[in-house]
């Protein structure tokens, strides 16, 4: 399960105030408790319209001094992610592209003359098919684009898409069908979803992202951008990793027990 | 989602003293928060061997003088069982028969006469088997004797039986390869599990039981003996049911959430 720690993201309301007084302090305890609760990856969203690259830059360089995890270099500006993705320091993960005009065109060549993978949403400017047809037909084009810049597909991290449950009755099981199908053509692909999307609207929110967490890792998603300082959602993990046969004596549950990831 | 209350069962201590010493103002408040949380029967279990059927009536019609929930008389022995049934004033469910030598000789006759339902576990004399295949003949013969005795399946509620997961590696995998080939054989029959088996020998317990519950509802289980005041294991449990399409418009979630029944 590769796990991308979501709280360097400044549209959260005390991150984003960090970000923009550039309070340190603040924001390499948010590193740290991250790397230390279990995170594989730092998502780094500076949420900064304007000094967008300049902004990221800082917090990439930022991340590096503390911690050697690699990042999940998120904004929706292709030339963001390539003006700031040659100055880091190890190779991560790019958040995101998709078949929107223009994207695939400008990330792909940096993939393919580097280490790093790329989370692909199943939308183009036509925006996100209802059914999970149309958006496998997606799926199947970012692969022939992977194909066509030489790009592995196990350094693709597709994302499904995820609706509100309050607005969209069958979000999880459109979702749950396109994890399985993409599972089933290309057991190299990563699936992966940011959670909180699936509760908004809804009441006690953290109670559908995790139950929804639990449930995309039967249907294959083995990736997801999360918070992993939530102790029972960190728990419930490991827990469904164990239960689905992928934990070998519940060593990692245990593991991350003792290494006081969850539990009272 | 068939919920049994599991508070009130003599093999857990506090539950136990109180039935020992006839402590009727605290069962009954375990009634009642049972029910409030969303309790659709009372499992009754007293472990008192010398007595059983005698304290188990009183338990019965204790249940009975404060609300209006049927109760799932819960016990080893089918004799008990004959004993305090006929004197309940409202149908429910037996716990549990299997192939077990006598037990259903004893307990289909009840069924056929009534309104009850039963809880058949899915073993015999030698056992429970380790794989799906050998737990699913020992679900066809349950059929067979169900149909002999002019039983419905819907008022069978199959439990494939869950080993503890630190022990057997695969126990959730062959629990929900059952449940699916049982719910594909019969759509009428239910399907049903107490959560805390798969957790024993685990630290923070709680974590284990409560992904089971959402993976097994995935699988098929329409059905849990659970602990209603683990508002945790609430909130997911209606949160799951909302994911898998069972929810029209998240009106039970929202509900369940608003008779403060899970959330902060």
């Amino acid at each position: 399960m590769i796990i991308i720690g979501e709280k360097l993201n400044g549209f959260i309301k005390s991150t984003g105030e960090a970000i923009a007084c550039r309070n340190e302090a603040y924001l390499k305890d948010l590193i740290m408790r991250q790397k230390q609760a279990g995170a594989d990856y730092l998502d780094l969203c500076v949420a900064d319209g304007e000094h967008e690259a300049d902004t990221l830059n800082w917090l990439v360089s930022l991340a590096e001094s503390v911690c050697d995890l690699p990042v999940c270099l998120d904004s929706p500006n292709p030339e963001t992610i390539a003006a700031v993705l040659p100055k880091c320091r190890r190779a991560g993960i790019i958040n995101s592209v998709s078949l929107e005009a223009g994207k695939i065109e400008t990330l792909f060549p940096l993939l393919a003359q580097s280490d790093w993978s790329i989370i692909a949403l199943l939308c183009s400017n036509a925006g996100v098919p209802e059914h999970a047809e149309g958006r496998l037909e997606l799926f199947e084009r970012i692969l022939e684009a992977a194909a066509r810049f030489g790009i592995d597909e196990s350094r693709l991290l597709i994302d499904p898409v995820l609706h509100s449950l309050s607005t969209e009755e069958s979000s999880f099981l459109t979702f749950a069908a396109c994890a399985r199908a993409i599972r089933k053509r290309s057991p190299k692909v990563h699936i992966v979803s940011g959670l909180s999307n699936i509760s908004f609207g809804l009441p006690a929110r953290a109670m559908v992202n995790r139950a929804f967490l639990v449930l995309a890792m039967q249907a294959g998603m083995d990736g997801a951008i999360l918070n992993p300082l939530d102790r029972d959602l960190m728990g419930l993990l490991y827990a469904a990793r164990a239960l689905l046969g992928e934990d070998e004596y519940c060593m990692d549950y245990i593991s991350a027990y003792r290494e006081d990831r969850f539990g009272c």
